[in-house]
């Protein structure tokens, strides 16, 4: 009887050990690094699944964006989340590359604001500080089962005119891109856009 | 004897079960999700422990740039990885704000590529791609137990000129940013940049 209840606790500490043990995977992508694989996975989605972006979600992208690093910390950055469908309707008719966005759940517009950027109205570098939040917001959509794709606004001035217009953006603040995000309709696959002859060691 | 079979079984499974069940943690830094934890949790690392970065490391960290987006898919970046220390240190004299790539065991030179960009040598998009390149770049860092800064160089004419002339890069070279990379010398803490008020919703 003793030999039967170790078999049996032998099986079921075989059982656990698998169960538990996490998966190892040393494939290129490196997968068992969960923010390498949604880094290595995220594409640009542009078709969606007729399904809301819960507010929890919404919260994370926002924070994710904001996470990003600036020039000497001005954060010159703010964000407009829009849910309603008209006037995603409008934005997607008036911006020349934003189709999708009629049929997305949602989008958020990021922006730059002028007002708390480094050196002012002209200052370079607020557009890079949005280009990071905007690459940590893909991110997370992605590591939360969402799909989002970064539609260029500025710097064409016709566009972020547009977008001012249609938000009622005060003059300060300059509208970066705008970003549909939904649950993607399809199941799709990355790019790999890894090239050796991009990298080179400490000379050119 | 069944009996003290049946609570042994129970005992155990119940261990199994609280052991896998993944902790969910609700707090606002959704650290239950690995990827949001990393974005959260991206700090400026500028003090490294003399330890190597090891090469597979080094290699995750420019496959990570690479997997950014680029307006239309143009991919118009290099990135040079410096690990002899006398180029470090060159570096280190000769820019004003990358004093800490003399003791970092390693840095990446994020570059444009006036060649493949979208609309040649004025083009406006190139930096935006960089920058999302050198986002990924710091939070492929950041999950592999790395630290690193981005340190400005572009748009800087003084600072791009160094950087050409230390690494030798061709006249369609642009070097965007240093990026010393290294294991952190003390555990660092994040900032926390939420603002509620950068949140507006449908209309500004």
């Amino acid at each position: 009887m003793t030999q039967r209840i170790v078999s049996v606790l032998f099986l079921i500490s075989s059982l656990w050990l698998v169960s538990c043990t996490p998966t190892v995977n040393h494939s290129k992508r490196m997968d068992s690094n969960k923010t390498v694989h949604t880094i290595l996975n995220r594409k640009s989605v542009r078709s969606y699944a007729k399904k809301l972006v819960e507010k929890e979600k919404v919260d994370t992208l926002l924070r994710a964006a904001m996470s990003a690093p600036t020039a000497v910390n001005k954060q010159p950055w703010a964000f407009v989340v829009i849910d309603n469908p008209q006037i995603l309707e409008k934005l997607s008719t008036s911006l020349p590359y934003a189709k999708m966005a009629a049929s997305a759940p949602m989008a958020i517009v990021v922006c730059g604001d002028l007002n708390k950027t480094l050196r002012g109205q002209d200052d370079p570098y607020w557009p890079l500080d949005c280009s990071a939040a905007s690459e940590n917001l893909l991110l997370a959509a992605e590591s939360m089962g969402l799909g989002a794709v970064w539609t260029a606004v500025y710097p064409e001035k016709d566009r972020t005119e547009i977008v001012s217009e249609i938000l009622s953006l005060p003059e300060y603040i300059v509208s970066f891109n705008l970003i549909p995000v939904g649950y993607p309709k399809h199941p799709e696959e990355p790019k790999d856009k890894f090239k050796e002859e991009n990298i080179h060691y400490n000379q050119w």
